[in-house]
């Protein structure tokens, strides 16, 4: 049967990425798309990309109103503002999937402090749940509430999960170099994102401060079952999309290239969207895709595995698909490739 | 004799290529950097490019400050703030390079359409030179207030201007199908300069309203000695730097190939900048170098003239070190390549 | 019912491209991929975006075997091998939608002088349909050979043709000034592709020599009924994909800007794939689609068109795609967006 | 007095840069320009930048040749080549700097397991001097046979080897995580080089097998006193030129950021082209220029070091004038920025 489907803050990156996914989708029909702006303007002039395939405008919205016109919301806000929009969405019964930060962290007082605002909706935290589907599948199919994973933690956790899990690397001492094409960094023009400064260009930022770092702890903690603290240095790349991100780590015991490899592969061997490939991966080969390649060595005594990812689709809006899919009982793959 | 100098407008990105131009020509002291912010930042901090290379902080400067420190002032403030600076600068006796468009246009009226501001000095329009040395040499050497031509306008001008004079093509009809590099919409970010915006992509932009088009015109009346009005049409290039202009026009007679170049080539022979080339010129061979590349052919019946400049030197920073190298009396090409 | 679909010369940009477009087209099965290199690599291995996707090799194919694996043929081979091909092809009563150059000029000895080899195949050319669907929609349902315009003239026709037509613009003095991102240049290594010469960097090439020139003329021919002779001038663009045509013709009479839309709107009213827009349009926003964005202005007594499309979809595999699926009955949109 | 300079192995990007830089040179006239190629070509159809700039032919040339045309040669050769040209031009007494990698590793095996090749010169190892004037000023200025450091080495060396030899990081588990543009790669067109194909793309190479990891081996063991094994992963970005490395390491005992700081700060206090800034260094920021800018920080209990140079300047070619300039006893920033 299919779903009415809204998206709010619809006017972004992630929103554009949704409604090109959703169009596709056989069982959506996207009914409302929310902006905080006022000047209700036309998707067409918002997104040009879309002329003649949408006919909508993007409007404030209530959360009656929305309850009123879809039984699913894909929510693109800034956090903060998110989750005080989905608490409203849940008091009304929508389904949501979640694609600011705000029900990542578990433990609000992490959230509060590196995200340096009191959470508005702490006491949802327990019930949602973290939509990375190769490690949650099934408590996605039961959830109402799905905090889409953020875009360097998807790339760094597929890549360090099952190794950690497994043994195979150490907890101590991680590091995930990442790189990043611009588009992570939103649609609002910036400095360092005004063409002639980043293009050609190359930097790291928010050493030692990236929030995406406690996303990552959190998960590998779960996976090693022990605290971890990894060292996570993002890096902007002059390229419109994908993340790659290079992990280095101790090998435990005498695992090699074909351990860590063997272990990726049992892993991921069912999953849709998760390649691992022997050489090292390539983010053009995975732009515009759902997918992620994946690949592992062993040299000098330390591990590395390398990810890429398109950071707006696998990192964002393709996994909100996906997590929509398993939420509503469609085909986990249906609109993505 | 050594000069002392000034920049107005230092924290763009045509002051920037100035203070990088003048860093390295041995007869000229940066004394003092203008900005209309009251930060007074570090010219590292405002530049990074300049780490350790000029120790000096941006400061609000008045005419009288300027006038103790500087002898000639490169003034590169946007239009009519250019203007009532440079009226106090001129009272002072300073020797001026305006690289806004105010001086450009000798008819008051035309600017006051195209820019849509009343002329804050439209008394001393007279007494400016358009400064292209390639045109105006002496006048420029006489001179003490020059007006940097449009980047635009240069790569037109230096194209087109030797076969109007000439009578080889047709003043009617003239199309100029010009791209640019994203520099040349300067350092103020922009929905249309924001990387994942412009990067990957193409776009006409000002089509038959940009304000380089009077500019063209007026010059190219000149060559002619009857009034050309040409259809000008500038394009958004994804990368930093280089204009591209693809000139149309037709023919006079019999002229080949072969008429157009020899006219060009005895021209320009004696041109420290100017080369007429006979593949097509690509804009990276010219780019950080205040040189342009010429190309013409005659096909179909029809004119081609291409040329490339560098926007922000020979389209700007170091057409303006060119014409105070002709003001001061210093060997023209002192500092550039 | 579903079809079993062969490609030759699987292994370049435009295979790739077919594969990605074919594999979301739920009446088709890739049952053949073919080369002339004789190693039969997996599919993933020339182009890893596809790994988990398809799981076929290239190969050798014979006619005989394109018969006996496959009811359609894409053919992606260069010039004069691909009318070699196709000849064989159609004696075993396949149909094929060829994206080479040997079908698309009705005039044999046009062909031979602008591609310089005599035409393997020149009896079949009166048969053919030149493949762009919005000018030959029901030939093309009748056809089973479709020649697959090429990505300028597509873009160029789709601007031109309806004007000249309608008897907007004259015949005479058209210019059409293209843009191309690099893509159309294929996907052999060459020096002008090479990315440290090509970014960065902007050149016109084959100026008055370009074998898209008398496919336009062709065209344009047809629809002013008379002949047409375009100049037309390409350019090399740093950007992956897209073409943006700026086209310069002379308006008749006092036709002015709103009558040159008015004559695009109504053309294109009822076209799937080409949205007549009011601002110049992006090669960006129509990246990765089968789209062509239109717009029309009279400038000083000038007409310009600008039109948009994506080189490899628009311009190659999606205009296929829409051909097959008309040659084949199938909506005409069917995987396409 | 004036020194006549060849350039062997013109043709390339390390050999362009060098004729650029060299021509601003106030002491040095180039006298010849040899290939490998029997072409004889002059130099701007080699180099359309220098269009107008040198009137010289590439050439086959001997080293009897060079011996009665240049007082001082640049090789540009490929290695292996490089040291047979060498060993003839050291007979001739000539000074030389190597830009190859073949007197860069002092251990003739090293070199021999990496490069594959037997060391056609390797008698004159002990007499090369390792080209990285903030280590070997002196060793420098007093030899006659420099080698010029590789790119990746000296982005890495300058971050590293004051913290090691100040006793502030640990000499084991060292990674080096670095990022480069693609001229690296050099000026043969190659698949992975194809515009198409690395635009808009990232990827590591190289894994644990690059050629630049012994390099950074000895010169690290040098800093320690004791064995260095790096791990170094480079990566190939979507831009012209640039290298970012993200150097991670342990640090010792209880020193913080400030420590690290410290260290650099005062090692390269009186260094002409070193500068250490406070936020994370951008490559375009040394783009075009001889300069490296470095940072440090400790976060989580882990060091890094992050350094920024450009790969063909500071990497290479200015790298090499700086040398030659050490050699001969210029001021030894003459014709560098």
């Amino acid at each position: 049967m299919s779903k009415r489907v809204a998206i709010l803050g619809a006017s972004g990156y992630t929103g554009l990425e949704l409604i090109r996914l959703l169009l596709r989708h056989p069982e959506v029909e996207i009914t409302a798309l929310g902006t905080r702006q006022e000047e209700n303007p036309h998707v067409s002039e918002v997104h040009p990309q879309l002329t003649g395939q949408l006919d909508l405008r993007l409007e404030p919205l209530t959360a009656e109103q929305l309850a009123e016109r879809a039984d699913s919301v894909f929510c693109c806000l800034p956090h903060a503002a998110s989750a005080e929009a989905v608490a409203q969405l849940m008091e009304h019964e929508l389904d949501v999937v979640d694609l600011s930060a705000d029900y990542r962290l578990r433990d609000k007082d992490v959230y509060e402090k590196w995200y340096g605002v009191t959470h508005p909706d702490a006491g949802r935290l327990p019930s949602a749940v973290y939509g990375l589907p190769e490690l949650y599948r099934n408590q996605i199919k039961a959830s109402h509430l799905v905090a889409n994973p953020g875009c360097y933690p998807t790339s760094a956790i597929l890549a360090l999960y099952p190794l950690l899990k497994a043994g195979l690397i150490s907890p101590a001492g991680i590091n995930i170099d990442s790189k990043s094409g611009v588009s992570g960094g939103g649609r609002t023009p910036k400095p360092a994102f005004h063409y002639p400064e980043c293009n050609e260009s190359l930097m790291a930022y928010g050493v030692g401060a990236h929030r995406h770092m406690p996303e990552i702890d959190q998960m590998l903690t779960e996976a090693a079952g022990e605290s971890v603290e990894v060292l996570f240095t993002p890096h902007l790349v002059p390229m419109d999309r994908g993340i790659l991100s290079t992990c280095y780590a101790t090998p435990v015991g005498d695992v090699d290239t074909e351990g860590l490899m063997a272990c990726l592969r049992e892993t991921y061997a069912d999953e849709p969207f998760v390649d691992v490939v022997d050489k090292p991966p390539t983010t053009k080969h995975v732009a515009f895709t759902n997918r992620c390649h994946l690949t592992a060595r062993v040299v000098r005594g330390r591990a590395l595995v390398i990810s890429v990812i398109d950071n707006l689709i696998k990192g964002a809006s393709g996994a909100a698909v996906q997590n929509f899919n398993l939420m509503q009982g469609y085909k986990e793959t249906t609109a993505l490739i």
